[in-house]
């Protein structure tokens, strides 16, 4: 096989090598049809099952019940964090947005062009180190809906359950935790989450919409921002970004058949994460978490080191042992090592061992 | 090989086999750097050489200058039917149509919502089987743009060449005969294509615009709907669709180097597209092409059969030869041929053949 390293890119991120196997297997003709996916039309009969099944399979590992909508949009979490309030925050209306680092950040901006918003609770002042608790989520009960993040891939910061809001409908970004954990998405009005991080490759991003929001949208907002246009026609307005359905199926096929679920793939994320989080607490403050160890993310380990140069020096041996990917993104700097799903166990007891062999010569 | 067929698809459609074949051989992992192009972050050292190696690429087999700023984005031509008016149309002003068929119909509708509209010229008449004479065009020689669809692949309807309207900026959507041809870009304010008919797979669009209009997007625009916003950062707001991208840079060198450039293309295409017209015209009347002999499409070959029956039969014979997709599109039935640059000039002759035969066994 081609040599591959360890990739702990922040996304587009690692995924399952079977899946690019197959992937690399149909590319010239997918079987039965001999054309490649990505010549084969939208309204053919080779593709339709493709997207159905990405639905389908979707709809077992989450448990996703009739009364919600699952969507396959372009645009990314950028265009969802206008879309958001586009559809669902109406004149008068008020949303209000939980702050837990800079997506969420993100997110309030684009939202603010759209209509009125409140901040819920805001991280700022301790650096985005923690999900707010309960009793300090400041709510408006007639909100449009609420926003949060469920994880901040800069800060490494995630909620381990959702926020309670009552009857708001709740809206998430789930960009980069998506799949990683069973989700009970009866608790949710909207969840959105683009591929490239544990669903498949960047271009095609995931809706999840109660049906029952889907009235919010005016039809005079343009066709393509609007999720009931997406809705009625069962994300086939205009062409899908069919490879990349094809690959989130395919990644879809593998989280239920070869890794058993969610379940299973929690339990597999949450040791994976351990084996870092353990090596940052026995190192002495060598290795610096950023996010509060009961809001650490399973997805994104983030630290720090004593110095920049020892950043660029661990980064630059961890290279040389094919652990890749490592460097802290631009805004914050530091270490981040991404252990999305199909980041294999090897690949993160690998990190480990680099981790206590640096620290050893350099603590 | 695989066993594939002679894809006939109006889009997705056909790609050139030894573009199939690099990414097949890559898809494990990019020479030089151990992760599939799924995998690769859009910020990363091995994915900046192949953005920047797709614009050069276009900017080459369009002489496009430093005039022009080239973005790659998601939505479609759909997003595109509403960004176009979103970012050019100012209150108080008006935008042109010229409508020669469904796309631009639905160019038109999407632009209603967003401004204040006229129609320049409507082949409705007609029943969209031409495009307008010069002085048939009816412009308003103040206004913010003029949008017209370079061809209909519904109709199969081609402009030879692009409408003069002085200096209004001239508006393209060039989605099913971008770089079919060389085009003039200079007279072009903004050209528009997605790419999954020439140009690589679906999941990316092609927007070419004078940087002068630029100033014209509204900050207060949501932001991805903003050219502005993305011709500011280089593409890279949000995370581009890596892997149509990298597909779309392949597509573009197979243009360079085995074409030999686009009016080498072209020349190939006329001699395509000549194939099956003479065809028609030598039938009798028994193919009954759809558009006027001038204005002929060179992508979408469009006819109709003496009746349903035959229409379905020559689909059904056609299959069995491995001649796949050639049912007209659901809104207008008959038949289309779209044999846009990668279907090799065998898959026509087979299908010129096919049709020879069937039409002396029924005529």
């Amino acid at each position: 096989m081609t040599q591959r390293v360890y990739n702990f890119s922040a996304g587009p991120a690692v995924l399952p090598v079977p899946v690019l196997e197959q992937v690399q297997r149909e590319m010239l003709a997918l079987p039965g049809v001999g054309a490649s996916i990505l010549e084969i039309s939208h309204r053919s009969g080779a593709f339709l099952p493709i997207i159905e099944d990405a639905e389908k399979n979707l709809r077992k590992l989450l448990s996703i019940s009739d009364d919600y909508a699952v969507l396959f949009l372009q645009g990314g979490s950028r265009l969802q964090f206008s879309m958001v309030p586009m559809n669902l925050l109406g004149p008068g209306q008020v949303a209000d947005y939980i702050l837990t680092g800079s997506w969420g950040n993100d997110a309030l901006k684009e939202a603010k062009k759209a209509g009125e918003t409140r901040i819920a609770w805001d991280g700022k002042a301790g650096n985005y180190d923690r999900v707010p608790r309960r009793e300090e989520l400041n709510l408006e009960p007639q909100a449009a809906y609420v926003h949060f993040t469920s994880n901040e891939t800069i800060q490494g910061v995630q909620f381990a359950a959702e926020p309670e809001v009552g009857d708001v409908p709740l809206v998430c970004d789930a960009s980069s935790d998506f799949l990683h954990r069973p989700l009970p998405v009866h608790k949710y009005g909207l969840i959105y989450a683009c591929a490239q991080k544990n669903a498949g490759p960047a271009g095609v991003t995931v809706v999840i919409i109660r049906k029952e929001l889907l009235k919010r949208s005016d039809p005079k907002l343009p066709g393509y921002l609007s999720y009931d246009v997406h809705a009625q026609n069962g994300s086939m307005w205009n062409t899908p970004p069919t490879f990349a359905v094809y690959v989130l199926k395919l990644v879809a096929e593998w989280l239920l058949s070869e890794v058993g679920g969610l379940e299973a793939m929690h339990a597999r994320n949450k040791e994976k994460a351990r084996l870092l989080y353990e090596e940052l607490d026995r190192s002495g403050g060598f290795y610096a978490g950023h996010a509060r160890p009961e809001c650490r993310s399973l997805m994104n380990v983030t630290f720090r080191l004593p110095s920049e140069e020892l950043t660029t020096q661990f980064v630059s041996e961890a290279k040389k042992r094919n652990l890749h990917e490592l460097k802290g993104h631009r805004s914050v700097g530091g270490i981040r090592a991404s252990i999305y799903n199909a980041m294999p166990l090897a690949g993160v007891e690998a990190l480990r061992d680099f981790m206590e062999e640096f620290r050893r010569k350099n603590g």
